[in-house]
């Protein structure tokens, strides 16, 4: 049924597990990574490809797709996942982040958030009730709680309200979305780097029980160092029998040390974004195409590698692509940097399963500082 | 042998013919509609993407590559079939018309066009000699020889000049790439909407001897019916043993023009230049995606079409990604064109050689009228 998750494995010297996680759109084995298709479309790919690759879930934003094409046309088209042409799994962000990050655009009252569209300015309003219901209508596979994602460093008063207002819109959007249904719910844990206040939050959304939890607030500025710390402290507060999906996150450093505390679910515009600004991830290290190093160098961009970019396209090729600002480029190494991600949580996932999750960390931390 | 050429079918009321070029990198049938990859990409489509489109043969473009990254980076990363990732065929122009453009930036004389890169402005020169060399060492199948392109309307004094000079440098070329390698050459018939001066010229590349002829200077400011009676004058002039290539040209409806002219091959950016700017050919004429039309329409762009795009996306989907400016959209409208125009291509041979010629082509000329 719909949201039941299931621990296959763990690791025995840490909180990594392995999971399934079942939707109506096929299961999601984890720890998974999703790409980020913010306007219905991961930015490059056709439909097709993003098949290729092969993810376990993907996302999509509530807020972007709000404003355009919005939520009545994508009904009327089916659903997201028809009008986007990817059958799998989608899980939508809620748009609260979105709208927060809108300084001095938008009002915050205990009934929701008004706010005026990035497009075209007109005046909007995003309620708990009204958040789930698009998603609902937007018939993903899993909804996210409207939260408020305050941003980092901030004051112990800001935190706070910002958890206690979560906590009174998760209820709202729990009492709007009951259990049972094709769209799951995930509750969203603030409480930026106070692990006391993050257990407080932890502690409330359990009381409601949602199909899976999610630690937001994280990635907004802190130090990685400090993250991994309050990500270690805080994933273990969250119920052990559900998903746990650390919102916005990361590097694969950051991946491997929050697998480690027990997070099952991960998301990052960093390989598609970093895609399109010409540096690729590889197990050799960060790729930056200008360098003058990649000139003259038919080898691929990552020599280990097995996706289509590295079959069949030299790094020279792609440094030329990206100088001429050619659109291909954009295809070529975003295919390649999800395919790096994707690839990492499947071994990641065989790691845990074969208890050489210690090992594998070891190397992908290793990998990281190298580079050019 | 590379440079064969079979005519393996007439249309017997008009100059139609299905014919064969044999390349060192496959055998092109003809009429054959070549993508543009001017600078050694297929703007937005990644090398498997291409390949799945399956033209009989692609272009690039000598002056782009020269500038950027340069002849000796291509020859030593293994020529530029390897280097872009194209096992088919490959045209490339002579580099001749885009130099001609950099108004203010060249000068001509006898022995060649000094100019400036649109790139860093640094000073270049091209030869004759220079520029079927820089072809070979691409590894091209087909060079084009450099040739003088005045633009449209032009004197007659102006017109006869840049014969004169074109037939004077195609000598050169041939004599710098003398028939029997893997890269053949094809001379450049120049003269504008003169036949009198189409007819001179042919003559005197035909006394050369090229593995194939051009028709350059076309689809540069004229109006397209004086451009359909000027081919329709100017093919018959061309040797009937070799390939004809009509360069630049044009739209499915010039396309056909030029077919029952007994033109062999064409290039052009329509598709792919059409496709970024939003506007798909169909079946049924042009689609615009901006047009509020196609705002909730779940019908493929082109209902009758079985490309990749169409098999998946709806116009609807297109039209919301065109307004997100989603870089996807480039890659699917680019897919779709190419196919449409491949698509015509194939069936253009197939009524060819099934003596169905006459009513594809009413056909083509009546779809070309609708749309929105």
């Amino acid at each position: 049924m719909s949201g039941e998750f299931t621990v296959v494995a763990r690791d025995g010297a840490n909180g990594a597990r392995a999971g399934e996680l079942v939707t109506a759109h096929g299961v999601v084995r984890t720890p998974a990574f999703m790409p980020v298709g913010t306007a219905a479309s991961v930015k490059g790919l056709a439909p097709w490809e993003l098949e290729r690759l092969a993810p376990e879930m993907v996302l999509a934003n509530t807020y972007h797709l709000l404003l355009r094409p919005g939520v009545d046309a994508i009904e009327a088209l089916g659903g997201l996942h028809r009008f986007m042409g990817w059958p799998g799994p989608i899980l939508t962000d809620s748009g609260g982040f979105q709208v927060f990050s809108l300084a001095g655009r938008r009002q915050i009252d205990d009934d929701g958030v008004a706010f005026r569209s990035h497009i075209d300015g007109s005046p909007l309003r995003l309620t708990p009730e009204g958040c789930v219901e698009a998603q609902r209508r937007l018939g993903v596979d899993v909804a996210m709680a409207l939260d408020v994602c305050p941003a980092l460093p901030a004051s112990d008063a800001e935190l706070e309200a910002a958890v206690a207002m979560t906590s009174r819109w998760a209820a709202r959007c729990r009492a709007a979305l009951p259990p049972g249904g094709d769209t799951m719910l995930f509750g969203i844990v603030q409480g930026g780097l106070d692990l006391g206040l993050r257990r407080r939050a932890a502690e409330e959304l359990a009381a409601i029980d949602f199909e899976g939890y999610a630690l937001g607030g994280f990635s907004v500025g802190e130090p990685p160092a400090a993250m991994w710390d309050a990500v270690a402290g805080s994933a273990p507060l969250l119920p052990d029998a559900r998903p746990r999906y650390l919102m916005g996150v990361g590097t694969p450093r950051d991946i491997v040390h929050a697998v480690a505390a027990g997070v099952d679910l991960f998301d990052c515009v960093m390989p598609t974004r970093n895609a399109r600004n010409g540096l690729l991830h590889t197990s050799r290290g960060p790729v930056v195409l200008k360098n003058a190093r990649w000139k003259a160098s038919d080898e691929p961009a990552d020599p280990a590698c097995d996706c289509p970019t590295c079959r069949r396209c030299s790094v020279a090729y792609l440094r030329h692509l990206y100088l001429a600002r050619e659109a291909a480029v954009v295809v070529l190494a975003t295919v390649h940097n999800l395919h790096f991600f994707l690839s990492l949580m499947r071994r990641t996932r065989w790691a845990i399963m074969t208890g050489r999750f210690a090992a594998l960390r070891d190397t992908v931390l290793a990998a990281e500082t190298a580079g050019g």
